[in-house]
């Protein structure tokens, strides 16, 4: 088993990744891509994702991309260490519905190219641009507070009293609501799961400012 | 086996979850959520899906939200029936890989809930907002395509020659494109795979101009 994560220290879909690869245990080797530098538009980054998005998983010499799609690949390919997600499909649709808000309704609206063209194209100054990005984490933040406390699925963590998919995503959406002080005191279950799973190693060092490439 | 889908015509995710219920061949009954008379938000439909967004499934009184967690459910639950996603996990990836381009790459960021911000609170008009519109939708197939086009996966649909999981997404994305005319010319192979989908009654009625509230 060989597995590089091409990352970045403050990408949020690379925490996920190094979250998932923490909680199951998996040694990785970490190649950081600048991407205040532009590097994932480099031709070399490019030809493994043409997207120009990290991350990017390499296992074996195969590419693998999209956050969500790595963390269901890496329950699949090693089932024999800890499941990032449950058995029963109800089950797996819930946590799978949690990560969802957050990575499909939340974090790609405020992605650091969306918030470029705002700031670009659209022309609008720093304090709209934030205004722009705390909106959406309120937004997805009040509905999975909701799907959190209307749920008897929810435990200790997201779902039941183990780590897994839904919090390897909500938590580093929280470092991101963190960036530009989003107030999290009506959020008090993303919070305290939040906090329970900061308590463990496995999270702790998966933490932007714990990366080689942190600044 | 009693199946509601709540959708909108016009909604790209509830479109999605059309597709898949036809291509697995189950039957459902259709509720209409009115997006732009704001049925939503209504406390009603929010009690069902805290989110306010569509599409939402009732199975069997259990209610499943967000339109991949719902693809996924229907291909473990019903796995008798036509597989949306195939066997070996790094297909697999790559076939959630090329949905989640879509529908956390293009998608979200297109929304309609977006779409009123970038006009309402940044004051934009209509030809910023399809420019805004049209400019995520070429980022995201353009590297569509080249994830299409570089893959021997990559056959008849997205991957293989049988219609799936990441057709389902595909297919509401480029109705979207049409919308706003967005030239589709530099991205045959995504034409050559929609045109494939569309010759399907499968996906033919699945089409927001076939639904019982289309306008």
């Amino acid at each position: 088993m060989s597995l590089v994560l091409h990352g970045y220290f403050r990408s949020s879909a690379a925490y996920r990744v190094r979250i998932a690869l923490n909680l199951k245990g998996l040694g990785y080797e970490s190649l950081s891509v600048h991407l205040r530098a532009g590097e994932q538009d480099a031709p070399g980054y490019l030809a493994l994702n043409p997207q120009g998005l990290v991350p990017a998983l390499i296992d074996g010499g195969q590419t693998i991309t999209q956050s969500l799609a790595i963390l269901e690949y890496l329950d699949e390919a090693y089932p024999d260490t800890h499941r990032l997600l449950p058995e029963a499909p109800l089950e797996r649709a819930r946590v799978r519905a949690l990560a969802a808000v957050v990575c499909c309704d939340i974090h790609p609206i405020g992605n650091l190219r969306v918030l470029n063209y705002i700031q670009g194209p659209l022309g609008q100054d720093e304090a709209a641009m934030i205004a722009w990005y705390n909106h959406w984490i309120r937004r997805g933040f009040g509905a999975l507070e909701a799907m959190l406390t209307a749920n008897a699925g929810t435990g200790r963590f997201c779902h039941g009293d183990a780590p897994g998919l839904a919090d390897a995503c909500l938590v580093p959406q929280v470092f991101n609501a963190q960036r530009h002080a989003l107030d999290l005191s009506p959020y008090p279950t993303i919070e305290r799961i939040w906090k329970a799973c900061e308590a463990l190693e496995v999270f702790a060092v998966a933490h932007p400012s714990r990366q080689p490439d942190a600044q």
